[in-house]
């Protein structure tokens, strides 16, 4: 291997492939890059078992291909020397002994390569019938889902979102139990498959950082146990998660005995200040109280002091409500929602209530309320 | 106590009083914020028993001055209250049963009081000679020695600052008994006062982040046990730390057997890259090795790799150096150094060498070398 580039465009694609590197992991392979380059191009590659990334710059974005070749490196040291290195033009070349030489006029680093063979096999093939979804639909699926995803390794189904497709529609489902985040698009092309899978939430925040909101298309390649997003000479890789998702549609009711409009600014900084004066020790707990067109949010801490918030909301009929719930889950589907006014849906103080956008229902954020006595 | 005030004007002096609280005191009085309201104005302060900081509000720029008053309140949630309330008037109210009320027309705060008799009582009265300097040389003195401070508090000393004034010079000099920082400037008002105190580093960090660098005066007001700073409104104590400085003078070198100039921004990148291949464990340890007009900085990870950089310097004779030391300590020196191009003054591998700038010999930073084999 012996190769010149940019230090630009060798930076720009490290930052892709290192997201794929956990240096925590205690298999020295998978803490390397792969670098393999053809006369097409540079591919780099990283996995930790739970994901993997490949990238690919093309040839005519290669200063001079002058033998082709792989090797494995440490990924940590490559990525943090090619990103010190002035932006010029960098030269990287297979030497004796397993090394690489990575130089330009004034700096030289000689550093060890692993085995080519040690590192793991992937399968990055593709399927025949990708789903297609623009790049910023599926970041928006992901912001707007993924923070509802549960931590606890207890019940591993509900650490990952739900990807469903049904009668052409694509449903994204997140839930902890104590709330539940869902997003549904149409999907553009038509398919006659349907699916169900779980992709692991802490890969889809990885997923997440690599794609941009470019206005073009990912590929979704569904496998029995993984599950490939391609987009932009990029590759990413996730395992699924095994297991039965929850039936969730049960969950969300479609009557309400009372709705509010209300300015979703107005809303979210009351419940933001209201939020000072609780703790985690008690799940964040703020009360929301309705007279008539004027809610109240308040909350305390005993030793500490108390708050109370009021805003006005427009009712869809004479009832009214008092609730409790976590600040903190409020606070964060309040931030996935878009639009100027939002409606908040009730059906009684110990029911799940609903956020949504009014004009739109593909979104929808259902909180379970707290018992306070 | 009963007022008006700006949200924007009340928040900027929270900012500073805010830094003298310690959320991690086990006594809940100093985790708090004192409130004087007079009519000259609005005093806040706060202590954690190291520092302590109050800052003033003139009447004329406090909206309404209802009534006057003391009270003691939780600094944390004073804080974030204001920081979160929208920049319109906050109204606050001393109300029955040691309460304050914060409130604007949609919010309303209710925070229990401590008892004013427990906030500690302290001695912030000014002497009559105070010291004067210009602030932004004062951010400057701090800025290039403060790194050099011992983290260890083995030798209390160590972890302070050292302000000496000698024929109207003063000098500061921070020092961990491997590397050595002072710089010195000439006092603007005579005084025939001599001064060697320590200011402990972590109290001169916090000073930092209040300082602005406004071309005005600050005053030092130097007192048995401790120094206040006095600036735009705010009064900033310190505790001075017991003991004698080490007379650091013996340790820095009058003659020179070899100089370099060299461009400051070469030799802070190749040592930065080669730093890369360095670690804790051993010290940061790189080398330097003159050949003629060439310099070549190495280190290297032996399981990891190795690296050279090759830079131009200016020599003031044909005497060749190879000498070790710490990147991490030379790096810091580096960035202290204010010329485009800067001078290393060396002795032998085995004697400190020096940093500072060419035309300007007020600033110093000494490091000692590293004995590799």
């Amino acid at each position: 291997m012996n190769f010149e580039i940019e230090q630009k465009k060798l930076i720009e694609h490290l930052n892709y492939v290192i997201k794929g590197i956990s240096n925590k992991n205690l298999i020295p392979i998978l803490n390397c890059i792969k670098m393999e380059l053809t006369n097409d191009g540079l591919y780099l590659l990283s996995t930790n078992n739970d994901i993997a990334i490949k990238s690919f710059i093309p040839a005519n974005e290669i200063t001079a291909i002058k033998s082709t070749g792989i090797i494995v490196v440490y990924g940590k040291y490559l990525y943090e020397i090619i990103k010190k290195l002035p932006s010029e033009i960098i030269s990287i070349e297979e030497v004796l002994e397993d090394k690489i030489n990575i130089f330009t006029p004034k700096s030289s680093f000689y550093l060890n390569c692993n085995k080519v063979d040690d590192f793991p096999i992937l399968n990055l093939e593709e399927t025949n019938e990708p789903i297609l979804i623009n790049k910023k639909v599926l970041k928006n699926l992901i912001n707007q889902t993924i923070f509802a995803t549960s931590l606890e390794e207890s019940r591993p189904v509900l650490t990952g979102i739900n990807f469903q497709i049904i009668n052409n529609k694509l449903k994204c489902t997140a839930t902890d139990s104590y709330r539940l985040a869902s997003k549904e698009i149409e999907l553009d092309q038509k398919t006659e498959n349907e699916l169900n899978i779980i992709i692991p939430g802490k890969n889809m925040v990885e997923l997440n950082k690599i794609v941009n909101d470019e206005d073009d298309v990912a590929e979704l390649h569904i496998f029995n146990n993984n599950i490939i997003f391609k987009f932009s000479n990029i590759v990413f890789m996730s395992r699924l998660i095994n297991g039965t998702y929850p039936n969730t549609s049960a969950l969300v009711p479609n009557e309400f005995n009372l709705k509010f409009k209300v300015k979703k600014t107005d809303i979210y900084n009351s419940i933001d200040r209201a939020s000072l004066l609780t703790n985690e020790y008690e799940k964040h707990t703020i009360k929301l109280e309705s007279q008539n067109n004027e809610v109240i949010v308040s909350s305390n801490i005993p030793e500490i002091g108390k708050v109370e918030e009021r805003l006005i909301v427009e009712k869809n009929n004479d009832n009214n409500i008092t609730i409790s719930f976590s600040a903190k889950y409020m606070l964060e589907a309040l931030r996935s929602v878009e639009e100027e006014y939002i409606e908040l849906l009730f059906n009684g103080e110990l029911k799940p209530f609903i956020i949504k956008n009014i004009e739109d229902d593909s979104l929808l954020q259902l909180i379970l309320p707290i018992r306070t006595y």
